[in-house]
């Protein structure tokens, strides 16, 4: 690593990490994570990851945000990274703050670009790709929370028009808990 | 600066900053600035711009989300930073997208958390702090684009209760355009 510290710069009011040859300073902001809840009639398509962390876990397709993309354009990315999917966008279905790894989370509501031939398949990233009713969802193998809050908010959407955006449940409000055994298991 | 050079790092698909010497990849992503229309009775709360860019314009109170932070709490912070007044929030107005600078904006309408007694005060980044009500904006010396989004956002809203957000208008989808006089000129 270049030989960085931690001090506040001039003019700034928080600690920083500043090379101490140059004087860069490295600023860490939160990341965006973009991601789609992709439903086709009533199932709604998943990806068991195949890489960490959660390998093996099923998780919707997102990703963090690339420079240069609007977070439409991420999601859709994202779609088709790891599951080939061709997607288009409803509108904004939940933000959520994961302030404990310092990620903000934007989930759409898609649907297939093509409704009558939903294609898609398992991307580098994916070991598997499926649609899957709500009873059907493997609820005891989801990878990350937000996973489990994205589908209750399309469960509580509908398909219709989208109203205000969901946020975190009321039991983590600040995204701060760690995945727990318990909080794994049921709905 | 470390010595940095731009390289497609093992496993991923885009150029990243390494560290020549030792490996280290500076991720770039967006950033995630938070803002706020606060509105009392029919007026909005607006800074005067103490500090590049745009010194001497007129914004609403936002800034970059910092680690640790909900989007709320960075809303609210940058209220009490910028416009030394203490708020609420009713939920979220708007997401906007300058890919151009790597933005994602997340904009709240909230309210003075006393509204009997809105209390407020040119903060250190501030040269001025006003309420405004919509024909009285100073629509000509405006500091960002998406200001006047945001503003148009909150006139479009209403205050009753939030729909889905607002985004970037038609005419700039992706957040790619320029600030211009032009652009800046009439509402």
């Amino acid at each position: 690593m270049p030989d960085f510290i931690r001090r506040i710069p001039e003019g700034d009011n928080r600690e920083r990490l500043v090379c101490a040859g140059c004087g860069y300073i490295a600023y860490e902001n939160p990341r965006v994570v973009v991601g789609s809840v992709v439903v086709q009639d009533d199932a709604v398509l998943m990806c068991r990851r195949a890489i960490e962390p959660r390998r093996g876990y099923w998780t919707l397709p997102a990703g963090y945000l690339e420079l240069g993309e609007t977070p439409e354009e991420g999601a859709a990315r994202e779609a088709m990274e790891e599951a080939q999917a061709n997607i288009v966008l409803d509108g904004i279905l939940a933000v959520f703050s994961i302030s404990r790894i310092g990620q903000v989370q934007v989930i759409f509501r898609g649907r297939f670009a093509d409704q009558a031939r939903p294609d898609f398949a398992a991307g580098p990233e994916s070991e598997a790709v499926a649609l899957y009713t709500w009873d059907a969802i493997p609820w005891n193998d989801i990878a990350f929370p937000s996973v489990r809050w994205a589908l209750n908010a399309w469960r509580n959407s509908g398909a219709g028009v989208l109203g205000a955006p969901f946020g975190n449940p009321p039991e983590d409000r600040r995204g701060v808990q760690r995945l727990t055994a318990a909080a794994e298991g049921g709905v």
